[in-house]
């Protein structure tokens, strides 16, 4: 991602964090974690307009809209891209403090060469500059992945899908970035869900094996997980509140599983048996693989029943869940130590007063460390505060590095802030120009332990 | 408030800062909640001397006194005011970081056209020069009000409250402030005290209606909000330390309160349902009446069961409470917005490790917000902190703005303080001097959005 | 302490600082709470090598490495010391924003001279020239205390211990430091760990009394108290977890006390009673004699079952504990203090989300405060976030002052570390150079409060 001379957003203070700046700012994005879809980069659709790139699904955007009070009409509702721009546009220029101004200016910078800050009266402007350059360098996702120096993308798929469309991008060849699926087990673990069994009969579908227990359902998602790793899969994921404070045996965690695809209640403590039973089980398989285990912790969904109703998933009424013990978390992961069978494991949470529990107990473990700050948590001062915590309880080069966790094509500017953030970092604690760690672990953190996890070493 | 050209607290670091604070520094002040006594407010009666203003209630300054070691005869006990006064100066020169250093300095320049520093060296210079300027002046409740600017006081009062305070200042009509009473909920909802079937019975007699269930008590509880509302009642408060965790629907409500009323025990779960019927029923009287809904959390009061025995209520050992899950917030508000019923709310907490779940929590609802810094996090950080952390996960200018929550008429000098951090906030975020947003925004959080909320909007 | 010229870590960032740490740098060292060994203290054999120096004990260096990801080998296992010293110097290279690399850099030019930075590069020269000096001055654990000008040295240590080497030392008489036992109470009150009735046996040799019930127990308990304050013992301390619920009276204390040493097992509710009971009684003990209470709240132990099994306690696998409700705290000071038997208490927690409704419970009892940054919290944003919340929740001047909670005798470089921040902090406060109050808070917290404390006043 080349540098700019007048960079839109510039959060270098310094001159050895410029010097540290200059040595990462052209290395290849690694995004081992987002949520792109595989259709799109594959279809390579060009798009339309501004309006539609940046508002088509963006619920960061849509929470900061309705925070600065704009009717949900101009929102998800009928209003035309380019009105919905223009309100988005005003609700930018007050925002002061928020990410998504910063992350709007990197943007329109780097792929549109826009550097107007947005707002209510540049809005019409800057309309027709970016709809304009979107159609004459033809913007498909594929070229923004290609600007953007994109080298290796992990999407998030359900342990269902075919995964038709890696495939096909796979045997297209002509995409630079590597596309591999990644392993979300929402579906597996939240055995509570109301449609639990209408997933496991998908599951058996997918994989050809009859589920009727516990057993089955293992072989069952063994199965899909090599179908996963045939296909390049490294990552899998998990998005969840809380943790179970347990892990039943099998016999017990079989019992329960039995009753909840009959459609039976099963008590609290009872699925929490069955749910570590579940994450265990996960565990030593992914470790067997050398898989990479993800898990999004402290997230509350779909907080707002009446927009839920009329919205759906993912519409902006999630929120950072309630801190939970971490003592949960320690317990899962000292049973897959102690029995042979901890893979490599990134753990983020959304609420950050988790984080000294967390990283400590991380570093009682070989390779559990906590991940970039994430969602909520995803701006400067969420940054500074995870390399600050990580740097003083724990070796600031464990940090795996920066992934974009977004729906959205342009996200990867992200990338550039998060690099402006490391450097800048760094730049404060060193001495002197002679200091050539720091440019080791700039690059590690930038680019060198993402690519170390994606080849497994 | 006019700004003085030595100033004696100046957090303005960068000119965009001043600038801005140019443009906010005379608007009017909107005190849209504090503990101010209408009575006081009324009789306006000069004061005698500034240790009395300073120490006769203050509970802040008695605890910065404990907390240096002063001997309780100094603080509460009996000695004179000049003794007093003389103890507390010698803390607070001692009291690095502590904002009651700033607000003195802010006070005794504002109120009193004093710059030097107090502590102990200063302490009976200041002493005598203040008492002259008391006695010059005539310093007195409305004088403080007039001086400061202040354009609408909310006070707090008790649904039984007789309002004869507030009649007499508007029939008055005298001064400029509008004095209106608040809607404080505490005494109803806090239906497990000791003298609850006490609280209902001068209920029965304030509203004239005879409380003998759940129904006849709704009823007299809107009978005195309707008296309140007539009175220009806007806002309603309530302060407790958790929140229910479920709401009950009204028959079970009603088992609960007759028992309640009849002075027998009820479980806890039971407790909890009627708690969170009655935030359900208020939230939805007020949201009918236009009145904003204001939640104090997180606070635990009395905690020192000797010193509570020696000088009662709010005489500086209350704490801040611990934790609780925003879950259960957001269950209740949930269920006033399902059913068509959820007002304007402003959450405000004194642990500031909920913030990040209750913020995103609020932006997940229209027209629900968290307060600025409250009690125990009103100082710089504590502001900053907010102002951060808003700006992070919602929008800045969803911030109503600041109140004093004093019982002081001294403390109108708070707003200053807190105008000079939002324009030091603000200031450090433009980007040159054109930016013009960050002046609509300043001047909204300083005045505009309380206004708003004052006059319905 | 004397001063460099040429500082290895130099936090004074105004002039004010600078001003400051002149008044305060080589005052002597009070360090009140500690785990050096005395034995080491009076057999005081010289040391090999600067590798066993660093990395015989010190689990905080030995997390680092792990979490650098060394292998264990050359942390706990066979490798020798030089061979440790070169992965430990190249873990601390990388390490920045580790407090470790600032007290790396301290203890050399402290005690060696050294002010070439480690790392990779630098590890073998600096092990060299370490070496010589150590030969050179024949540094050994006495050399070291008196290089670093100790006045006041609190070991750690269990009831049943003898104290022969604290006898030992004050019969040599050859010590300026004075070297005194403090009463470590965990063996007491974790009534429920597995050799319970081992440790009481244990107790009732060392006290000669029989111990058959709570009683007795007490009374064995007491013995110690005193054989312990002969010896000059002014602290006590306890280090765990949580916090018991609520305290039980003598006759239900009893009971579970009696089933625990006849190995029965007893519920939650009960163990929680005992354990308050015993705090309780051990509180009003200290208050009797004018001991300081000392709580070292929210630490796991032993996370890694498999680590435990092979390297054993104190081995860099406990982690900051969750937090826990502050008002369980509160209940049990609450009743010391209404029953007239409140110590002057000191509460560190390792969970910082605790700080906020700690550093306010504190404040509503007399001498009781919170302690300096701990362990994980031991670092410079940890001195600054205690130093701050203390000053806007409490009076700056409530701090006792630094300890070293080390095993090391190196560790006493800490103290020059906690003086700059202290004055770094202080210094950024004072607006004027006549500011006289500021130094002698300096001092206070550099040494005055904690010498107040060892005289008892």
């Amino acid at each position: 991602m080349a540098e700019c001379k007048d960079k839109a957003v510039d959060l270098l203070k310094s001159k050895y964090a410029k010097k540290l700046y200059d040595e990462v700012k052209d290395l290849p994005i690694i995004d081992y974690h987002c949520h792109l879809s595989p259709k799109e980069i594959y279809e390579d659709i060009p798009f339309g307009n501004i309006g539609e790139m940046w508002l088509g699904g963006d619920h960061y955007k849509w929470r900061l809209m309705r925070a600065f009070g704009i009717d949900e009409k101009y929102i998800t509702g009928d209003a035309d891209w380019k009105e919905k721009f223009m309100y988005f546009s005003k609700a930018v220029g007050y925002a002061y403090g928020n990410p998504i101004k910063d992350w709007v200016a990197l943007e329109l910078q780097f792929f549109f060469g826009i550097t107007t800050p947005l707002n209510e009266a540049t809005a019409l402007e800057i309309w027709d500059k970016a709809n304009e350059v979107i159609a004459e360098k033809q913007l498909s996702p594929r070229k923004l992945i290609e600007m953007a120096n994109v080298e290796y993308i992990a999407t998030t798929d359900d342990p269902c899908d075919d995964l038709k469309y890696h495939d096909l991008i796979a045997n297209q060849g002509s995409l630079k970035a590597k596309v591999v699926p990644s392993f979300r087990v929402d579906n597996i673990v939240l055995a509570r869900e109301e449609n639990y069994s209408d997933y496991i009969a998908k599951l058996s579908n997918a994989s050809g094996i009859k589920i009727t227990d516990l057993a089955s359902m293992q072989r069952a998602v063994i199965a899909r997980m090599d179908y996963f790793v045939e296909r390049g899969c490294k990552f899998s994921d998990v998005g969840v509140q809380g943790f179970p404070k347990r892990a039943a045996h099998f016999g017990e965690a079989n019992k329960t599983f039995t009753k909840l695809i009959a459609g039976k209640k099963v008590s609290d403590e009872d699925f929490d048996g069955l749910w570590g039973y579940l994450y265990v089980f996960l565990g030593k398989a992914y470790a067997q693989r050398g898989m990479v285990m993800q898990l999004h912790l402290a997230v509350t969904r779909n907080s707002n029943s009446v927009m839920f109703e009329k919205c759906g998933r993912d519409s902006g009424f999630d929120c950072v869940g309630d801190a939970f013990d971490v003592s949960y978390i320690k317990n899962i992961i000292n049973i897959m130590n102690s029995e042979g069978g901890l893979p490599k494991t990134i753990i983020y949470t959304l609420n950050p007063t988790m984080y000294y529990p967390l990283v400590t107990m991380c570093g009682a473990f070989k390779d559990v460390v906590i991940g970039i700050s994430w969602w909520f948590c995803d701006h400067k001062r969420g940054m500074y505060e995870t390399l600050n915590t990580l740097s003083e309880l724990s070796h600031i080069n464990s940090l795996v590095g920066m992934l974009t966790d977004s729906r959205s094509f342009l996200s990867y500017t992200r990338h550039d802030y998060y690099r402006q953030i490391v450097c800048d970092f760094l730049g404060g604690l060193m001495q002197n120009d002679e200091d050539v760690y720091a440019v080791e672990v700039a690059k590690a953190l930038c680019y060198g332990n993402a690519r170390k996890l994606v080849e497994g070493k």
